[in-house]
């Protein structure tokens, strides 16, 4: 069976994560590969619906439990729908955060019980995991400066500490998942970046220009 | 600390729950005890909105993982927000189906992987048990037939087979935990059932009138 290729992008705020999506993508369809590009929470009609409860104001009395649920369930639907079809189909499929943000945001940010996120994560993936995962790494405070820049929204306004704790559970994750889990440094100019970027993705989509 | 009663009311489609829940709800009333009536999905201003998403028809390709997970989420909100600050005013809360209608019905009825059931209803309880659980019985025919008189609804259109299943599960559930969920014959007329029912709860809210 042809199978695609799952690599999700990860990193705290501000560590210019959707730019170089866009530009992976692009560099990926140039190769002429079917290339589905996604972000989470969202990408299907009800998990739209589940991010406009999440990302709703009015709905400030939300507790952690069912925060963490809705992410599940809107990426439960996200992997059975769009996903894993994708991968089916042969293509490679880009996601901007996918499970690992949920375990570094809730039990690294949030200091959620880890084994709960770890358990809620397993639901919500449908047991699928990225081939590949990247996370774009900067200085916190570098993060954190560029992504308040413009003004706080909910999550970077739990401060620099909450993006300390990101940015480490970040980093476990890689040490935990080397095969998997690779670290980028996101620090310097854009296309630097980006070429760090491919070269970490060539044993799986060959080199790209 | 004064610690209240949780009483959850659970069983297969059409053995008489919403009416003896409101029987239950007035004889605890009457004793001058603060009796918190609830049910599922639902209870909360956030678990009404996902209550909504769950049962929009229009919504008819969600996967039974996002499913599940949407039931979790509108059950941690309300287990948070109302049940757990309920039971510790003291009061008796009463709660019209909680997590064993999504083992009865998602590892019973759907046949899910019933693992992937109990870590779900963990998560959505948020480790909160029900003090007595009374699982109302009938032989599936009887309580499918009554259910379906009117029209069915999306689970009820199962069918017979679904619901034998439904009920198998809550006998499951009442072999293992016989101190927490009993089994009463909801067979009979409506004031003998309500009879069993408070005779079921006498060990934990005094007799009823």
């Amino acid at each position: 069976m042809a199978r695609g290729v799952f690599i999700t992008l990860e990193g705290a705020d501000g560590c210019g994560k959707s730019t170089q999506a866009g530009l992976l993508a692009a560099a990926i369809e140039a190769t002429g590969r079917e290339t589905v590009r996604l972000r989470e929470p969202g990408g299907t009609k009800i998990s739209e619906k589940v991010r406009a409860i999440l990302l709703d104001p009015a709905n400030a009395e939300m507790v952690p439990e069912c925060e963490l649920l809705l992410y599940e369930a809107s990426r439960a639907q996200l992997t059975r729908e769009v996903i894993a079809p994708a991968l089916e189909r042969g293509a490679v499929v880009l996601c901007d955060r996918y499970y690992d943000s949920t375990y570094a945001y809730q039990a690294g940010g949030r200091e959620l019980d880890e084994g709960l996120v770890r358990r809620a994560n397993e639901l919500g993936s449908c047991g699928l995991s990225p081939d590949r995962t990247l996370v774009l790494d900067l200085p916190a405070s570098v993060g954190y400066a560029r992504a308040t820049a413009g003004g706080a929204d909910r999550m970077e306004a739990e401060g620099l500490a909450f993006q300390e704790r990101v940015r480490a559970a970040y980093l476990r994750l890689a040490e935990e998942e080397p095969g998997r889990v690779r670290v980028v440094d996101a620090s310097g100019e854009r296309d630097e970046v980006a070429s760090r970027i491919r070269g970490a993705l060539a044993d799986l989509v060959g080199e790209l220009a």
